[in-house]
């Protein structure tokens, strides 16, 4: 990993737009439109793979069909115990490479609203994703590795 | 909203170092400085309205005078605390309009620092602005609509 | 400080590319390259200075060798006590100046997790850096001034 930049700004900005909404989709239940945000055989994989599994009973998920379903079974938990996640993506690098895929790596910094109570963080996740292009030219996760910092 | 992202990175870039600034007036207590990033007519607005009518007495607020004096009130409460707030923006959207306003969202997540204590989150809240140009070509919020994630 | 942006966009993401990556050496004990991101002379100073002296025993540091040697005992400490720490830089500022340099601005926030607690703010620290460009171009750290918001 170097620390020479070769990133351009077009292709940074449009990251963190993606991510941007990305995350709203997640946040706000909106299950379908976020696993479409994946590729159709897209692949979300949680390490160590049992900081989930009390949660999500197992730690990596393959296709949208199935991102989808895990997501909202998370989604409905959340709201039926009136809890508003929120998740934060910082220290956010992107490298494109010679195969056209782009790689990039963040900080996601989990928190939670519950009613009457101060935001709380949850859970510090390093996330690594490998990004492509659809056929219209928009960005899709192909697969994402998030690391937990600890089993929080 | 589509995951497609059509900003230009130099538009970008612009929003976020403005926010950086407008974020330090307030922390700062630049009180005028600070309603001076708002046009004339600037409106900031809170939902639901009750979230801070604890605070402030009322949740909306409309013109650079209203703001200053609404936002000098707000910093002295904090001042006399000694609380120091600090605003985190992330997951930043920036969204150019054919009408020449841009439309930006961001999460908003702010922290107090107390004597002797660790930063404390205090409240979620993600934003929607209108941004517009002044007549130098800078950068102004004409609307800003923040939502509580809870009145916490 | 004006509101008024100049940053080139491919200046800007140059920035948040390296603190990215720079913030991870920091994090991840990687000491010896982390000081390299720093010029040979670099200087890395604490505000208030007392606010760090019961850490590690003064608040300013210089050069390479002084900043590898500061980082590798800091983060012996951390990682003894199993504490994983991730410093989250928002809100940055980009400002290139004539004489070549470039100042930057941002609030760290810094989260610390250790087993089976939930992540916890630690320390909230705006913070100036004073950059250059290496031999090769790359940037390089010449002076790090750390604010502390309060001595927690």
């Amino acid at each position: 990993m170097s620390t020479t930049a070769t990133t351009p700004a077009e292709l940074y900005v449009e990251v963190q737009n993606f991510y941007a909404r990305q995350v709203r989709l997640q946040n706000d239940g909106r299950t379908e439109e976020w696993a479409a945000t994946f590729t159709e055989d897209g692949r979300l994989k949680h390490e160590p793979d049992d900081a989930v599994v009390h949660r999500v009973g197992k730690g990596t998920f393959l296709g949208r069909a199935e991102l989808a379903t895990t997501m909202r079974g998370l989604h409905k938990k959340l709201t039926d115990a009136q809890i508003q996640q929120r998740h934060l993506y910082t220290m956010l690098t992107v490298e494109p490479r010679d195969d056209g895929t782009i790689e990039t790596s963040y900080y996601s910094l989990v928190f939670r609203i519950k009613p009457g109570q101060k935001p709380a963080p949850e859970v510090s996740c390093p996330t690594h994703d490998v990004l492509v292009r659809g056929k219209g030219g928009n960005l899709l996760v192909r697969s994402r590795t998030i690391t937990h910092d600890e089993c929080a």
